[in-house]
């Protein structure tokens, strides 16, 4: 099942909806809408906007995207905290700054998690998680990067990390390390990759950051994204997928 | 006027107090209670535990304590983020993790935000300001800190910020440049200095990251720690003073 928190005639819903690339969502009333009907397409996240919310983004976890980067893949997975006005939904519109040098792009499995988790093993690491979704955390470089990385800059100005549209029930996702992840940009496929190919894995990343903090429902993992990152100019069009999660499409904007 | 968030006879109460150290607290309720009473002191923040939050903390903002870690003072402020679990009040007790190789006290200006704020100038940065606190930014080092800075094995275990006790009302601090710190361990003074000697002041600071991205009511600014941090051991009681704000005391548990 998977599920979208969307407006609708100016009022919230959360809404279900099946398959690969569903057209109809389902609200909590039982009505039916059609997916051009929806409004805005929120991040689909419980209690959105709401609860404390942590959200812990991977650096350099796919070897072949360290690679291009210039970096080795590293030993220990790296961290790094987002604010919630980092996020943004689907059909969004993200702001390229005029100062920017680069804006790439970067299609990445998020996972949120579904219940007070610390200290857990691996083995038992995938039963804290709620769901699964797209996100695209665009990093946005300029000349005045410096060795505390990752600037705020960088990575988190207000709405320049989509997410959604679907949260994905867990139990629809038996193997997160089996996800083909793809980005278009105009139409031309840029980012292929498979969560196969990351360092450290879901499992792995859940059980290391809850032996360091507690993780609560609804927190938020970004797990790192694949090679093939391109610098996209004002007025693209960013479509991330992953195969069984569904599409997250965005607009750069001046 | 100092406020503070307190747990007594089981239930959270917000209240207030008069002076630099005060002994009395007044209840909502307009009942008073002795600080002795007090069953547990909770981060002074508003909506303290509910809304998302960020909390913004500030690398290397004194250039004597950048000196004393064998850096330059940075020419851009350099903030990482932290997430409410790593919160704990007056009084809270903070684990030293076994592996540690040094525990590091970081008497810091906390600053709480009063409204929205995007895009504010330094000018009028200030009028943002709900109040300040007493904050303690331990750093946790160990043998396998990397580039990624800082790791959240660093500065962002459970419980390992106290901040607090009091919530002091802005209108009762005309200049943040021009407070005293002092930490104290076991009795014997460590930290001493003085906010004039910060490396971006408080209204640098809040309209640097406005422009980076929104700030919001209850969000926090930790503005780094002056030079003279030193090694905690597990016993340790640190008390993190400015004056005129109170006094925040931490113990170092196993």
């Amino acid at each position: 099942m998977k599920h979208a928190f969307v407006s609708y005639k100016g009022a919230q819903h959360w809404a279900s909806a099946e398959g690969a690339d569903p057209q109809i969502l389902r609200l909590r009333d039982g009505s039916q809408i059609g997916i051009a009907q929806v409004q805005r397409w929120h991040p689909p996240l419980p209690e959105a906007l709401q609860g404390p919310r942590t959200i812990a983004c991977l650096g350099l976890n796919y070897a072949n995207h360290a690679k291009e980067l210039a970096f080795k893949a590293p030993s220990e997975p790296l961290v790094f905290l987002k604010s919630e006005h980092a996020l943004t939904g689907h059909l969004g519109q993200t702001v390229r700054p005029a100062h920017a040098t680069h804006m790439h792009e970067e299609c990445e499995l998020a996972v949120v998690i579904g219940k007070r988790c610390k200290g857990v093993s691996q083995e038992h690491a995938l039963t804290y998680v709620l769901g699964y979704t797209v996100a695209n955390d665009y990093a946005i470089r300029d000349d005045l990067e410096n060795w505390y990385r990752p600037n705020l800059r960088v990575k988190n100005r207000d709405a320049t990390t989509p997410i959604g549209p679907w949260l994905t029930d867990a139990a629809d996702v038996p193997n997160p390390q089996a996800l083909t992840l793809q980005t278009e940009i105009n139409g031309q496929i840029t980012q292929t990759g498979t969560t196969a190919d990351m360092v450290f894995s879901v499992a792995y990343l859940i059980s290391y950051l809850s032996h360091i903090m507690t993780l609560e429902r609804g927190d938020l993992i970004l797990t790192g994204t694949p090679e093939g990152v391109t610098d996209c100019p004002v007025g693209t069009r960013v479509r991330c997928g992953i195969k069984g999660l569904g599409w997250l499409e965005n607009q750069i904007v001046e």
